[in-house]
């Protein structure tokens, strides 16, 4: 089986993280991972442009087939919350235009899937991250780390029946007409 | 002065409704109004793609300089004001990727504008909006209307200087040199 690559991301209108990682069925690498930062003082639709092509980029420079999003969290802020929802509208978009295959994990889900527990702290989720793609720290900044989370969401629970790739069998007709 | 075409969005992941409209300074026209419908049962990227999609057809169709969105509905249900953010996401993306001016009213001020009051009634916003346009009855349906009446909300109450165009002043190269 060709390894996959995931897309994790975790939105933000301000901050949104990203990390890029490959995965054969067993093991999880890191490609890449970072941030795209928009100017507070922009308009939110140059803010919601600058994401949307920020994300545009990073497909076009590793093609993933997969997308793995963060959900909207329910902050206490509605207003907060709906304007991240215009942020995840473009993240969407995006991969929605390339074809992707889209995952959607709540963050507690995320944190389940790497440390086992849905109320782990920061620290332990960054911890985990590091460890299982074999790195000496966490992914910095954090925004970035949360991103790398997502895509490795992705993989862990990753569904897909991870069966060895077999050669085609051949069985001669004369076995199969007596 | 040239006439300013507006397209105001009513938005919606079930129903996008919109209206585009002329504005010399004194009187506004339809041009066109109609809905962008998606699928129930689609996943939302898709339903996000076709929005897009549909808001950059009008775009190209009429080349509006200015696009005018009413502002989000804080509904009781989170969930579903979070969904419209991620719709009104990709609208703002699409005018924004055109360059265009961009308004945002919150309903009730689209509502003063067209009908002296913000509590006004949905007929009494469709009637007024038939009336101001000079059309026999209010645009159907309802949601293309609400996107007529975003529309109106920016062409009423623009605050661009309405000065009449007047001819370049030509004073004889004699009357500058004695």
């Amino acid at each position: 089986m060709s390894p996959s690559l995931v897309l994790g991301i975790d939105p933000g209108t301000a901050v949104t993280g990203y990390g890029v990682v490959a995965y054969d069925g067993r093991i999880a690498t890191l490609v890449e991972c970072g941030v795209i930062r928009t100017t507070a003082n922009d308009p939110l639709p140059q803010r919601l442009l600058e994401i949307h092509e920020g994300v545009e980029e990073i497909l076009a420079r590793h093609r993933p087939d997969t997308m793995s999003v963060e959900d909207v969290f329910y902050a206490k802020n509605v207003r907060t919350t709906i304007v991240l929802g215009h942020a995840r509208g473009v993240i969407l978009l995006a991969a929605q235009k390339a074809a992707l295959t889209i995952c959607e994990y709540p963050p507690a889900e995320i944190k389940k899937a790497i440390t086992g527990t849905g109320a782990a702290t920061k620290e332990q989720v960054q911890f985990m991250v590091a460890r299982l793609l074999r790195l000496k720290s966490a992914p910095q900044p954090a925004d970035a780390a949360d991103g790398v989370a997502a895509a490795l969401c992705a993989c862990l629970t990753s569904s897909r029946p991870k069966l060895p790739e077999l050669p085609p069998m051949r069985i001669p007709l004369s076995k199969l007409v007596k």
